[in-house]
């Protein structure tokens, strides 16, 4: 198995993706190709043991930043590493490729490179989140802002088959995010939403309130790339501010930094079970390929766990599980 | 100074409505109108001792369950608590009203009896959330799920009077909740917004992802009420989910138990830090007279608080000054 990985995507880049791959090539039975500037790439591997017929080297000679315009990136920078990973899917021996660059660009080129799967309109990202017990998984959390209702639905299906492939769950059940309990709350879209996946979908439950987010309600959640977006990152910070507030009331206490050293052990658990990295990338779930992508500023523990969860699909033929499921 | 209570609005009504406005009237200079069944709060109010003059009972036959759609209600709920007590508003010498009842059907009693303040389309709920250091004002939490970019604007700038006057901020900074930090992100409805904050709004930062929501990145924060009220009850329900997993992990772990002991008052402080109800109700902006909102799951606690809110907006006239910088 081959895993194409995006060296120069992400905040730490190139240095924390390679981390990582290096980390996977110990650990996994897999290949990675890296894409990238190649004496950069070489400049960090030069650190590191690792099996070298495990590792091969693309060069791309442009870089993605995260303020460049998506459109922009297809039309002018042919030679980055987004764009000549996402073609290396096109020839056979490549599996599935990993970025943690500029999201927009991911999605763009691998609408445009890739193509969409028969009867998926739009592209969804989606994502492990956690829950009290568990895990759900929320499409789409950022790829298309402004979606029509059956893109929703056609996210719900995608989600089910992900659930029942990758999540093992044989009968996934399926929310919609919305801001009331029952049916007629929310916005047109919401509403319309609601219809669709209520005619057309098995075991849709109703709406999911974003209070009820991470308890346990449904398997699979579907939403507006502009809502999943925001439910991520609301999460994101509001554990972080938390975390500081914490450390300063701490700070402030010696009996609490007392307490503290005997908490250790249970605050490293809730924050390994609160933490998206643990579980890798988030898939691309819609373009006619495996896409991952990771957060801008993922550790390489992140990257490597991206790279098993792509290995993952890979190995439950996800592509063709997805095909015959939106078909039918 | 009066202030009209719903006295049969929300969860735990009347139970904790009443027990919230005994504490209230004993500590604060001020009358409480409470509005509702009257042999329902009578049977409440005869379980406290409280100064009598400062308590009185306005009766009202009907109650408006969370159900009931707000059109409904003003159709044909005329005699509700809701509906009483927002019109005793229009009066002389009833200064605030105060729901923890059925959110929509505040607005729309709000809306049809107190009518729209001049320059002011479409109301908007206001929030005060927590930051790492200080406070924020989060206008809408969910009035207006599909408000218009004007209406933004609007609450943009009811939200730096409401800073200015009622948080002490002699120059607000006002931000807009977006997926990108750079001006062209997000969907159309956020670009022409972002077009219009820059163009009229004095001290516009541009855009606040929603990590940053509780960042400090600026005194009052504009959204739809769609998207504000994802934010709030996101994070309503990561903390309970994180407060549970932080339990289960707890009770697991015996040096950990022991360890909470030393621990306590500070997650007593972080708990008081991010729990909206130190803060009392949600201030409704933009209606032609003074009404708070307050949680359905509203403690006696948080309904003392709203009192003390509702009494700070009288104090500071806050109609009056949202009526001229609205116009001016």
């Amino acid at each position: 198995m081959k895993i194409v990985v995006d060296a120069m995507g992400g905040d730490y880049a190139p240095e924390n993706v390679i981390a990582g791959v290096v980390d996977a090539v110990k650990e996994f039975p897999v290949t990675v190709t890296l894409v990238g500037i190649e004496s950069r790439i070489k400049e960090q591997l030069a650190r590191y043991s690792y099996p070298k017929e495990q590792m091969e080297i693309v060069h791309a000679s442009e870089v993605v930043g995260m303020e460049d315009q998506p459109t922009e990136v297809i039309r002018k920078k042919k030679d980055c590493s987004i764009t000549v990973g996402i073609n290396l899917l096109k020839r056979p021996g490549y599996d599935a490729f990993i970025s943690a660059g500029n999201t927009g660009a991911c999605v763009a080129a691998a609408t445009f490179y890739l193509r969409m799967i028969e009867g998926v309109d739009r592209p969804g990202i989606g994502l492990v989140i956690p829950q009290v017990n568990g895990f759900s998984f929320l499409v789409d959390v950022g790829a298309n802002t402004e979606p029509k209702p059956e893109h929703l639905y056609q996210y719900a299906q995608m989600a089910s088959v992900y659930a029942q492939t990758v999540m093992a769950r044989p009968e996934p059940s399926v929310g919609l995010v919305n801001i009331g309990e029952e049916e007629g709350k929310g916005s047109v879209f919401e509403k319309q939403t609601y219809q669709i996946l209520q005619e057309k979908m098995p075991r849709f439950i109703g709406n999911v309130e974003p209070n009820e987010m991470f308890a346990n309600k449904a398997d699979c959640i579907v939403c507006t790339g502009f809502v999943g977006n925001v439910i991520i990152k609301t999460s994101e910070g509001l554990m972080e501010a938390a975390g500081q507030v914490l450390k300063r009331e701490i700070f402030k206490d010696p009996f609490a930094m007392f307490g503290t050293l005997f908490l250790k052990g249970a605050l490293r658990k809730v924050k390994k079970h609160v933490d998206y990295s643990e579980y890798g990338g988030a898939p691309l779930l819609g373009v006619n390929g495996i896409v991952m992508i990771s957060h801008g500023r993922s550790s390489p523990k992140a990257i490597k766990n991206a790279i098993r969860a792509a290995m993952r699909e890979v190995e439950h033929n996800i592509i063709d599980k997805l095909k015959a499921a939106v078909i039918a």
